[in-house]
């Protein structure tokens, strides 16, 4: 139940911080894009080493999908999390509409994902590659030969760098939840292309856990001999 | 009474350097909101890893009340901790009204925080929130089940985050003792306003120190199952 | 093999974070110096911890060609590193060129190096000290008087530095496999000019092995007394 | 020797990839404050972790001379520092020369520090105060007390942070070799005004490793209460 409530805490975080900062920051024209992907990213260092004490700070159903498929948590675990990741991304998208409201300002914009000028075949392949990429260095960096120490650091500058890329094409979900709570607000366009930001990334985080634990060994109690050599 | 000390010139380094690069870096026009977020946290960095050698580095009324609240520290240190603060502060102030007379600049504005669009209602609301997430990261990394190596670079991180998506909405306080200094030397609105910045920082505090005991176990001696599986 | 696939991987983000980046996000006028700089050097951080752990994540021929020279890799292994980051490279700019079809943009620029306004002899100058400095760091960090758990937080960073000086003057190549997959794709004076992109570099590269070697005494077994008293 | 080999490269570095930033990235209206103040800080994390294993990286008189006031340095070691910091600044400035020559600029900035509107108390002040919190944040965290592993960084960020502030101000110094090479190839005012940027900021180091010594401790081989219960 701790769990549950974490997830929510820290997709709630997330999602409030990251979109938030896109909509009142004035977007790529006022704190940028890099501004953005610093909100996002520094949003996963702040809740990992918070809530990840307790939930491992997954706050992304690709991710948990992820840690399923590698047997890092159960059948169960895996409906908990979830649910509380979608209940803290609507309560984040909640509490910027009241925001909004309160500054008079328009409620159009949540900080939703698009497919921009790429079409749906190019939004799914941009965010089943930038959700790979995520997951991958997740799935290593919490993995048997990984750093548990700074992985809350290493994931959120990687999710920064995510950001960087993505936002000029799809403004970056590689979390359906992530797109789930914006859509619900913004209604639309973005309902009707939600269905890709939550199918995308969650294909790209099945990869990335197949890849992680055959070629980069995430799942074996043994540290392998390259690891000792090198890192 | 080396703590008060600490204290002092630790507030005095996060206003000046804070409000100093919102005011002398030309604001959102001109450094930026990415840059003073960086400011307010990148001197959460430097005091960490240097007064908190000696005091913990709180230099926010707001962490010092929630550290007495989970009994981190006794009713004597709460006060002189804040009295520390409030000096530090105000130092501060002085310092950057020094530098804006010595460049022949206005003398009006110190980076006071405001209600902005928001109104009193709209400006509590997102104080106590900022606020909240704020120091429940403080209370859990620097907690029995948290980082203590990495705290002070978790926790100056998590201040960028909070300015990200204040700046544009109330100028973020979070620390009473952050929105004293300038109010004081700013005079007029930011004056009558000072009790939101007070009030809202101190409660979101609390109820993060209470979150953090019950939910995260801050102050529980034994690793929790949870913690030893994931982190 | 596995290493193979991680140095495909490895480049393969590097180069198309950040060239994509640069080309996306629109350049030194739209995301700016800083946030290219960040793309390239966040990238280094992700793929540190997540490649790292398999083959020590090289992605750039002139740090494989400096690990040789001080034999912590050999002949066979330096060849499959360097075939395995131009393949990398490559599907990068293959994929950035997809990305900029769907998206009805022009296809010229790859975010390619180029002489700038230095003509080669300056541009031949540039990228040998931008690398030496880039490697030396690398080598340093790595070696025997390292810090391999910060390693790639610190090579990654660095390359940041290294970017923030040399964008405005070549775009900064110090990688012949970064500078390789663009100039296929763009073609002409990137094609011609590529021999510099990859000579430059690679002449640094293994300059700064040597200094690291017999100055900074990075492949010795022994800690120094320096390293002690000091580090 | 060795340490002053190292010394020259680092501050090498420092100098020439923080002004030629600055010069190249067309200052406060290009790459902006941000940029500058990343490129002066991230070459201090850079060096810290590549010559800090041979000299401990001070690339700053101030920095030697508080270290020489409380004993960690010696009289010999001094001399040879300074010596080889103000060869490396050179050199910087010299590279910088051959870079704006080789690409057709003007060769009147190189990056020098100046009082602006400050006057020459107000410059002498904030240099004093800039390089006090600086050298402190040094000496405290290079000190018993503090964190060897992390100190690299935390440095590093405390640079950026005093950027953020400075470059408004002075385009700060606080280091004399920062401040001597750029002066040497401006000429004129930069020259008749570097007094201030050596003297403010060694008084400002002095001060640092004084307030260290007996306010944190900084000597001491026995850890002190304080610390055990918080840090």
């Amino acid at each position: 139940m701790n769990k549950m409530v974490a997830e929510i805490i820290g997709t709630f975080v997330l999602v409030l911080f990251g979109t938030g900062t896109a909509v009142l920051g004035g977007g790529i024209e006022g704190v940028g894009i890099l501004g953005i992907s610093m909100a996002f990213g520094l949003s996963i260092v702040a809740m990992a080493y918070c809530i990840g004490t307790v939930s491992g700070c997954h706050v992304n159903p690709a991710v948990s999908v992820a840690m399923f498929v590698n047997k890092r948590i159960n059948a169960t675990e895996l409906g908990l999390y979830i649910v509380g990741q979608l209940i803290g991304a609507v309560l984040a998208s909640l509490t910027l509409y009241y925001f909004l409201v309160q500054s008079n300002l328009s409620t159009t914009n949540f900080g939703q994902n698009s497919f921009g000028a790429l079409g749906m075949g190019g939004a799914f392949v941009v965010e089943l590659i930038l959700t790979f990429v995520f997951v991958l260095v997740i799935i290593v960096v919490t993995g048997k030969q990984g750093n548990a120490n700074l992985a809350g650091l290493v994931i959120g500058f990687t999710l920064v760098l995510i950001h960087l890329l993505g936002i000029p094409l799809t403004g970056t979900s590689v979390n359906p939840a992530r797109s789930f709570g914006p859509a619900l607000f913004a209604g639309g366009e973005a309902l009707t292309q939600l269905w890709v930001f939550i199918v995308a990334p969650i294909v790209g985080g099945i990869l990335a856990a197949i890849v992680g634990k055959f070629v980069f060994d995430t799942e074996s109690g043994k540290e392998s001999i390259a690891n000792k050599q090198i890192d």
